[in-house]
């Protein structure tokens, strides 16, 4: 993820990534590239010369490399959520608060064409008031089990996503939740506590309603949709193939099938938040284009979505937070 | 509605509609075809060359037709869905089931060629063990607001269809529902105690989970999908356009807008339903395709919706039946 | 084709059809729908009561059926294309003009919905001034080998439908043809002195261009479509499938193969053929739809490209007429 | 389009480009890169580190600068088509074969992702023996009228590359072309002696045939695709979209138009054609992906249809080498 984001930043005109903390740093990449390599991240909060610094680190460190950084007065790109609950949050939000610091979230899909389309359509009012909106976001294959323990549950390591994508598409805020799920994909799934497919129902400020369908296994590939239905007409993002070709034969006619890993599905995505990122701490007048009430909100309505499946009953948002 | 299925029966070879019984009969109509018209529903019940009895009548007339034609010993093909009521349904079962007489309960999406088909591949085990299902059910412009009174709500004179759909294509039974509406397509169906706006999410027998979406106006067409996730891939039924032309300009490539009537999408399967009663008629042994339980089924589950809707609870099957 | 004809007819308001003759005709299925039959010709043009006759003969005795109808006064629908020579077309049509009566040719691709909606868009200036049109027609199978012998030849028996379709569609006239033509399907295509493989140039009136695509054999299904490139944009009449079902495994994602008949294909357009002739009989003022002359030309156009495949040239059509 | 292809040759691990040499070299864009600038060819051909050279200038300089490389020992990529007569494309042959350097051509769509799928898939007999192929090949705009009268005519600078898509899917030999050209899209065009509209038919060495149709100017975009057809089935290449989103509206279902530019259009071909001559220069014992001898054929059958299209006749590749 680290070398993705060092990617996508060195490919920005006046971006320049000069240092790289790691417990183990590839030190030989990083030369091949001008980068330093360090395993303190003191050289980075007491370098002067450095303005901003991405965090990719595990989720449960997030929350203590904000803090310190925010302290050494730099901005901040953080991958999501920042923390699994509020608390951790909350947290992070008066590091950033107290220091006066730009921070950034990494919900990357704002930043994917298709959605940010669908947002700037919804937005200009091309369709209207919002009467609903269809979420699916299928995997394409369970994760690894060892990753089931420490991913938060399935409500805040997926939907979490959704949520955001919600919001910012629709421009709306999410009241209520109601969540069914299930454990079908892997029973070994069940046994770590965990669920594997979900159907989560949301209430949102206005009236408008949605839907977020969720597997962790959907075969066929990676598939990542959202349908907007409104007043005036309806707009949606279909899924990507790698290819255009298609293969007429007796039996069917047949297309690729769908790209099948996220850094291949939301490769533009990733690119694109980049440069947000660089656009946002080069312009001091500008507002951070995921701020962590942003995160805050999409981690609250999937603790929401978990208590919800658990209890079997209807949550709102303000049981949460 | 009657027209129609006299249109599509005097099309199935061996097939003869010899009376048709109104309150105000159209006798140059049915001269031109051949067929008797009459007031008086005995000039059928009494008529022993004829075999079985299609009631088209409003809904609230169907158990007693039902209840009368039944106690004639002639074959019923009755309109979904018999009734708005548990009682109702039961009664026009018992009459059935009193008179051992044939019934079939006119849910003409099963025989839509597109869903007929991905009930027969997961039927087939095409696509594996269920996962779960999303149903699209938008109608392209709201009824008439004087219907909406005599209509059963949303729920049941809409979202009937899809439950009946959700237990065809998946082969499972709904456990129980949760629905969140909203008015929020006319205020004046909200003045009148309605919705025009849902999701329903459905937990199934199998652990499957399932999303129904509704909208009493979707401006661009009619929008009736359906999704399946399972173990071993997907299977869709996406929307049909009247022609296959697409044109392309700078600003967008169309092509044209969805059916927008259910006479004109569901053309094919109004005509395979008449097909199909008359196949079961035709043969002793074969089953109904859509019995009673089926429709009571249906029923319950919208009522079930209903009661979600109003009391924002989960609710079970089983608090219905 | 005579039966789907009289299938279709019998569907149109105030349409009758009383008498059939044929060398053979099915008693049984004629009396089931009230249709007199007989085997001899005269029962129909000495018959008053009859005001038209649809021809759906043999292509050989097309010509001298016209003479006799015509001679009778009654109008005619005679199947495409009349006759396979330049002389054999006049003839029929020096019949049709000695005795003042009305006639239509088969050419029923003019009223599938998705070519009549092109033609339609490219009249009303849509597209602007054409510059290109791309025709494919591909067979799903090749024909029995005992139909080539007499069908014409390829270019007569297939691109026929396709001279008219570009004629109709662009609303030019073609003034010369360029064909390359092989025998790749079946050898014993070859050994009886035809092809099965072209492509087609043409060059229109207006100095647009065309290009026309034929094989006997695309085992995937009935490929048929027109794309017009013209000034202001481009429009496209795709293919046609049973249903909108897809299927999403690992490996693909497919569709349901193309429709394999041409009955199937042009089931609607059929049914239009003969609505349009009913009224082109029903209005005195009506011009015929698709009067000798297009099939003149059609006709001329396809001797033109077989003589320039034959003689690996380019061929106007003044040569032919 | 040096600018292009040094990004792509960045990003390939162990690529190093050092030097551009050119009549007003962009120093600061050149330095931001690390790549010194020069207006002295001797700087590139005198430096022994240097091992390839790509060739990127206006179209009258390749051969000469073919020549000087290739005397200096170093491998070569040099832009398509590398000259407009057989003779210019001959002399350069000769300088590589004299010094034995490597020379790649660059005919870019051959590494665009969804046509090499075509061609591996015709390649592995996924279709069968090849009956035809269609090509379509429209820019989005007529080029700068500046250019026309250097750009060695529509068939050379335009269908140069379909022949070579042609050779390259088909894995054939054209023998023949039949050429029908008109000036539609701009009457400047046709007063500097150029058309702009064409269809061209090709007969290959197997007897399959194939169409290739091109535009100047399709305002709906840059329509680019190929369609095989085969004894097993059809494979085709369709058009591309920037992102996947739909509008529903009462009067039609939109897709965002097509991508515009080839720039934009052919980014990943231009990108793996840089990957490829990479390869191609670090294995000694690989052949070209696309040698002189494909260029020569390209080059040759343009001039064939431009011969066909003056002379209205079939032109022959024998006549032309």
């Amino acid at each position: 993820m680290g070398k993705m984001h060092i990617n996508n930043m060195q490919t920005i005109k006046h971006a320049h990534i000069t240092k790289v903390v790691d417990s183990s740093p590839d030190m030989a990449w990083l030369e091949s590239r001008g980068i330093e390599g360090s395993t303190d991240l003191a050289s980075i909060t007491s370098d002067d010369s450095i303005e901003a610094v991405i965090i990719a680190a595990s989720s449960s460190e997030h929350v203590q490399l904000i803090e310190q950084v925010a302290a050494s007065g730099k901005a901040i790109f953080c991958e999501k959520p920042i923390g699994f609950t509020i608390e951790a949050i909350l947290q992070a939000k008066k590091a950033v608060q107290t220091h006066g610091v730009k921070c950034q979230v990494g919900f990357n899909r704002r930043f994917d064409p298709s959605f940010a389309s669908l947002r700037e359509a919804v937005n200009l009012g091309q369709v209207g008031d919002v009467f609903s909106v269809k979420i699916t976001n299928f995997d394409p294959r369970r994760p690894d089990l060892n990753f089931i323990p420490r991913s938060g549950g399935m409500f805040l390591d997926f939907n979490v996503h959704d949520f955001d994508t919600l919001r910012f598409i629709s421009g709306l805020e999410i009241e209520s939740v109601h969540a069914f799920g299930s454990n079908l994909v892997d029973p070994e799934i069940g046994r770590l506590g965990d669920i594997d497919t979900s159907v989560i129902s949301c209430k949102l400020s206005s009236g408008a309603v949605a839907t977020i369908a969720s597997s962790r296994e959907a075969v066929y590939g990676y598939d990542q949709r959202v349908e907007v239905l409104g007043r005036l007409g309806g707009i949606e993002s279909q899924n990507q193939t790698p290819t255009t070709v298609t293969t007429l034969h007796e039996s069917s006619i047949a297309s690729e099938p769908l790209k099948t890993t996220f850094v291949e599905r939301y490769k533009e995505a990733y690119r694109l938040q980049m440069k947000a990122f660089f656009e946002y701490i080069s312009h001091p007048e500008l507002p951070s284009p995921v701020n962590i009430d942003d995160t805050l909100c999409a981690v609250a309505l999937s603790i929401a979505a978990d208590k919800s499946y658990r209890e079997n009953r209807v949550v709102s948002l303000q049981e949460i937070i």
